[in-house]
């Protein structure tokens, strides 16, 4: 079986001491092993990093970008092998792991503009004959802590704009799905970057604190649960890194009664199920305001997820795949028994899905629960399944009271067709990022992700013009040039001292 | 005697509980009590905040920066009555108080430009049809704590901009000084500014922890030493708020032999010597390179000191003050004396400075000390005090490795006036803020302040551009009209002729 | 008979050789004498500029925006003097003049911001150790032309910010209303401006013309009509000058059957009517999208209309006063008449306005013209008076295809409550400022002002930040230092002829 | 014999009426006939182009982006290819034409950033609840006039960023060394740009004239001479289309006693002699500041000069090969002789050059002048060979006058060490491109290129951020939503349950 190890200086290595199963979620089986970093392991990648800094620090971001454009034809040329070992391991569907590809491949995209984003302000005349200007420098070697259910597009949000910036770069990839993450790390090697600059080291609570606790180590990216972002980004903090943490979400949606509904409705099908609800910005509650919406919604709703089709990744006719783990399985599960128990209406169950042949796979089916109300368990909580849980409300205010009593505020979307409910809406919600009529707003890569509340620590938003600002630190340089010297030819008798 | 108290919803208020001693330190003598806030009072200034800020965000920038405009006018109408206030409580001479105004108030001016500086990023069609764009809202309630040796500058660094974004503040200024802050937020308060977005607190170690511990600060920005800097950045970081927390310095100057020296000799003198070297970009280590270099150097300083004038502030022909407290005093004479004993040559001594008739006045004149080597307490920690220490070295490299290894990396210079070493000097350097042939390179106020290393801690710098992100929050907005609707006459038949 | 002259030099100056009447339009009476400059004192204006020139652009941006803080201060000080000004000979009822002032002063307001404004780009490394960057440096002596209808917000689009950007600058004003021009230049120099950096000539065709043909001159800004800014551009342009000429506008509003018709028509009144219609944002053309609009909109309108009061500036109880001129007046009235005659109706009729004890003046009373068609007079051409015309569509499309197809392009505005209706229009439509249920979309001015097609000539729109691209010069320098000098002490014995 | 055609809505077309011979300078003969455009033809070429611009308007930045990623792999994978068809026809060495196709692709990197170059202002409550932004929007058909000694990189300067800011483009390049242009064309075709986007016509001057006069010609961006620069500048201008028209020049780098001489006389053999000189950043002239200097300098450039290989771009060794035509060939040594003649040195004699079995190709050897005055013919006019002129002057200000007083501002170059003589030289200097001890300071392609003076007409440079504004027109729009709408309830019997 397969062990997938780690890539440190340019090299793939493995330890073989500690070890872990990794499953095909499709099927229940185990696939591969997954070699665990010691803490020891990590610092020998911190150190390739810390090696590779001075001579790629100095090599001019255009060379830099060049780089990142070779990588981007590299995913290109390779999409499919990637999209494979996502599938594999992770179990999307490979229109939706080309999806995941194509996002990521615009943060390199972006990437490729590092010439123009690293520009600093120049001012002359700050004072009489003298000038300032500010540069943004690279902070050194950087670390990147990734989630499962996206391990191509989440880790190409960090390290493209890290290491275009000038940093050195430690990832640890997701121990679920890990493949995919190092097959694109090797991408880049070829693409013809330097050894040292980028290193994976695979691993679980060891590895990561290794990182969190490694004095070269100036900054840290992580994605994943706001539990584990919180203490992320605590540690980093005390540590003094530089830190940014994305946690958890409970993205809604308003549904208005002036909406064009059935826009609405093919919007958050896609949004609800794509990818098993496994999206930190999955839109996961529909709020309608009015029964009269709420009963198109719910009744639209419920014909058109009469056509979901749920099953392994080798089908690219399936909408969606497996969940991640057997856990997960369970956990989405008890939501919907929860949510059941106190008192909401499931109108589309899809705790028993029919997957024939794959009888062992990890699958929930797409799940439809009307009558939820604020108190239920799996209102409040992140389900990160196929579920989607209407809410009835009488007015639009109500609406966004509800959403911004929410601990989250990562992304939320209002369906309507008025400008005024749609400025009113974007303008006050207490949520970073928002969609009109658009139901997962994730910004383009030339703009940067972020929650708000409990959904994201930290100051500077991920990828984007944050990230620039996130992966460099600000040199202020003032400069005045004392005496006239050589020009006023007084001086040609240097040496100089008077 | 007077007592100071607190600012809040736009009154003066104590509280009458406890209290502490304001002196005149070149007298030595107590001239004011100063009210100290309890947790509650902190409370109510934060809730003032809070309750003023819904209208404070929906105010347009352009008026909220008439305001600044307006504010600018009354700290130029009140120029004299601010500087005799520092002058009273901390010693500066008047036209070195005068100079920290005008750099106040260039961060006033900086910010009467918020309309064009919160300007967010529109992109047209990032899908078909579908526009995005950033928007960069205030935080809500947010708080400063700051120090006493720029009572008047460093608040303006902060507050100023942070309501021109739209936040409501929370000001708790250094118990040493307060009365000069105070007044300038009174002058706020007077052009125009609406009860409860700007509030000051006066207290000690309690007011800070309340503002640290309320859920409804947002954001904190210190300045101060570096071991109180990292409480004060782990404490708000724990509890989820932005914080950037500006600490200790201990800024060197590089006197290349190619240097214009009589410049250097001047513009040393100034930053080594101006405000008794309480200032954190003082510069107070001057790293000579040969020893030719060195000769020159402490010789024409050694007679240039002899002009130097210390005494109270009320002569505005003295060019320093005194120094802060007595225990401050006593500290800065025991690094003299510590650097004596360790080896150095104390070239020019200014542990007995004679200021008839203030004979108890917390004054130390101004120093100089040769043969300073890197192991002695008086370079490895920072004076603060009008102490100009002279270290020799063979190299520029050994110059910089010197500088390099140092904890702090607030500023930095190099006099010379070689093309090529000063811009090795200004890219290599792992100094923040880097002066060539400029010994105090602050930057101005369109540019941003922020040391590098245990100078600060937090992503962003003070004032400048980097305030303007990090008093606001990014939030992306994704937007997409569904259908044509009333632009096809579809609609026609809409009921909307009112 | 007070005598207007000229500003050269920071004197005040007569020519006494021709002059011209000036009118108090709302008594039809010559109310002062304008001094017209002759060829050689505008030489004499442009010397002194070009005299002034080098100092000014070495003074430093931050000093130069105070001197436009200053000013501010001073135009709002002496707001009820330049209102009067106005008045007296352009007509305008004070409330209105005090918007005038109030919009220019936003322009003085955006130039205090040119150190943050003038910032050039700054690249390390676009080689190996090879730093590039950007300067935006002054072109030199640049004229502004400017016309009647604005006499202090239009030359305060110009000047403030030519200057701050460290130009001198030539003002030609209006002929018509020359004194509130002169005033406020006045006040400029009372504010601090070095003499010579700010001159004011006024004249006629022999002025400009020296203007368009002095080599001196490096640019040239004017607002006025279509075929005068036709001919200045290309005069300009052949003399090798930069220019951006703002010409003549007819700017339609599109009224959708869904528009709030309430707010629809109490915004028209004001886009329509106010300062008699002389404005080149004035709504002139109302499209309704259906008949069940269009009579809505006209019978709304019509009622609105009763209330209208035109009278003399002196009494602020006025909606609009008189037009610019007798001939101005007549032309207007024409206009009316040859829609009449060419078979639209006249539904308010103001070509007999009662003024009582103004017989005399220039007087237009508010005017609505409903079924108006492409055809005729008074829709090709601009009107510049208080003349609403109304066109009745059945689409949107064609209410969009109207508008492309007039010459002008300059504001457009829809009023409408659907986000897909508004987007649709201000993407696809042929203007260059565009609103949305806003009828007069004038940027504020930290945007910048520009019509499309034949009412703009020019690459950059006016004010705001194309202005600081327009009034300043790209320089592009790139630095490399080619060996280490006396950083590696090798070279310490300098002189270096090798 | 092959006929060179036109690239006209996607295909390759030719006329036959009229044609043109292509010679190969190398050896003298005729390799090809250019087909010449008529009037029709180019007509045809507009019309492709206004026809594709709708949906490539429409079509998402980002997407335009792409296609230029592809268009850079392309120009890549087939650089040998351009190489080869540049030197057939131009005579530069394949290392020269390499640099060139180098320079070129930066381009195209550049245009690969547009997402991030065409954001637009967004302004948050310009007023209460009232938004505005700017949209930077396509001008529709673009035009290009490109000159023989670039023939890959100058077209590249301009139709990458054209067409993707979302204009369709038709280029007329040289007729001297159409293919490489005509190929690179089809190579962007092939990366998947749609017809008519691109369009290259080539012709002569009833070509030039058809696209200055069409209508639906919206800008024109000019390389050449500056007596046709002005020509195009001044029509297209009068026929109100934006133009940018860059001429000639004559670059001057002052060589200072201080300077790293060995450096420099290396720097300026490249810059003087490269590509035979035939570019319009050749440093032309060497101001020697100090006779020493100037001696120095002259023998060390004699001394290298003796290696330098003239040649056919088939020899990878030589170091430039010929000048474009026998007429040019003839106009080099004219100058020559001239200098001769009117009292100058001629130190290195490239008259006569030696090319084995090349006697009837247009080869010049590398000249160098001394004692050349500001009188001479040779130092008044552009020669475009290869010929270094060398002028002493006795300070640098006199040399700083020099330059001032010539007609050309394009590039120029200061050699020194000495950080105040570069800040002051660059500052002061009255030309667009400042080298620093950088001989040829052409600008990166993320800043852009410009000259001033008589070097270029227009506002705008070339290539960078400049590029994006010169091919795009700024839309500026307001927005207010007036009332509550389906927000508040009102409208909730609305009909639109669909």
């Amino acid at each position: 079986m397969t062990t997938i190890g780690h890539l440190i200086n340019g090299q793939l290595v493995t330890e073989q001491t500690r070890s872990q199963n990794v499953f095909n979620p499709a099927t229940g089986e185990i696939s591969k092993q997954l070699d665990l970093a010691s803490a020891k392991t990590v610092e020998q990648a911190i150190a390739a990093a810390q090696n590779a800094f001075p001579a790629w620090r100095n090599t001019p971001p255009l060379k830099r970008a060049r780089i990142m454009f070779r990588f981007k034809e590299l995913l290109e040329q390779h999409a499919d092998k990637i999209c494979q070992l996502i599938g594999e391991e992770h179990g999307k569907i490979s229109h939706d792991a080309m999806g995941e590809l194509q996002r990521g491949i615009e943060n390199v995209e972006y990437a490729c503009g590092a010439p123009e984003l690293l520009k600093g302000e120049h001012s002359k005349n700050v004072g009489p004959n003298i000038d300032s200007w500010s540069e943004f420098q690279p902070l050194g070697v950087v670390a990147g802590i990734t989630p499962f259910n996206f391990p191509v597009m989440v880790p190409l949000w960090m390290f493209p704009m890290a290491i275009v910036c000038g940093n050195c770069f430690v990832l640890k990839p997701s121990e679920r799905d890990p493949s995919s993450t190092l097959y694109i790390a090797q991408l880049l090697q070829e693409a013809g970057l330097p050894d040292g600059v980028m290193n994976v080291v695979n691993g679980d609570k060891e590895a990561v604190d290794a990182l969190l606790h490694d004095d070269r180590v100036k900054a840290v990216s992580f994605v994943g649960s706001t539990p584990i972002a919180e203490y992320i980004y605590r540690t980093a903090s005390a540590n003094g890194k530089r830190c940014q943490a994305l946690g958890g979400a409970k993205n809604h949606a308003i549904v208005m009664p002036d909406a064009d509904m059935d826009n609405a409705v093919n919007q958050l099908l896609g949004a609800a199920f794509g990818s098993s609800g496994e999206r930190c910005m999955a839109l996961s509650v529909a709020v309608a305001v009015g029964d009269a919406a709420g009963d198109v919604l719910v009744g639209k709703m419920k014909e058109a997820m009469q056509k979901l089709k749920v099953g392994p990744c080798t089908d690219s006719g399936n909408d969606f795949g497996p969940v991640i783990t057997r856990q997960h399985q369970e956990k989405v599960v008890g939501y919907i028994n929860s949510a059941e128990q106190q008192g909401a209406t499931i109108v589309v169950d899809g705790r028993h899905p029919n997957v024939p042949g794959h009888e062992n796979g990890f699958f929930v089916g797409g799940t439809l629960i009307d009558h939820v109300t604020p108190e239920m368990t799996s209102y409040q909580e992140e389900i990160f399944g196929p579920v989607l849980q209407v809410i009835r409300v009488g007015t639009m205010q109500e609406a966004m009271d509800l959403i911004d009593a929410h601990e989250y505020g990562n992304g939320t979307c209002i369906f309507t067709r008025d400008g005024e409910a749609a400025r009113y809406f974007s303008d006050n919600i207490q949520v970073g990022m928002v969609g009109i009529n658009i139901p997962l707003p994730v910004p383009v890569a030339y703009h940067s992700f972020g929650g708000w509340k409990r959904s994201l620590f930290g100051d500077l938003h991920a990828y984007g013009p944050d990230a620039v600002r996130f992966y460099t630190k600000r040199k202020t340089v003032t400069q005045r040039w004392p005496s006239a010297g050589v020009r006023e030819g007084a001086e040609f008798s240097m040496p100089t001292m008077k």
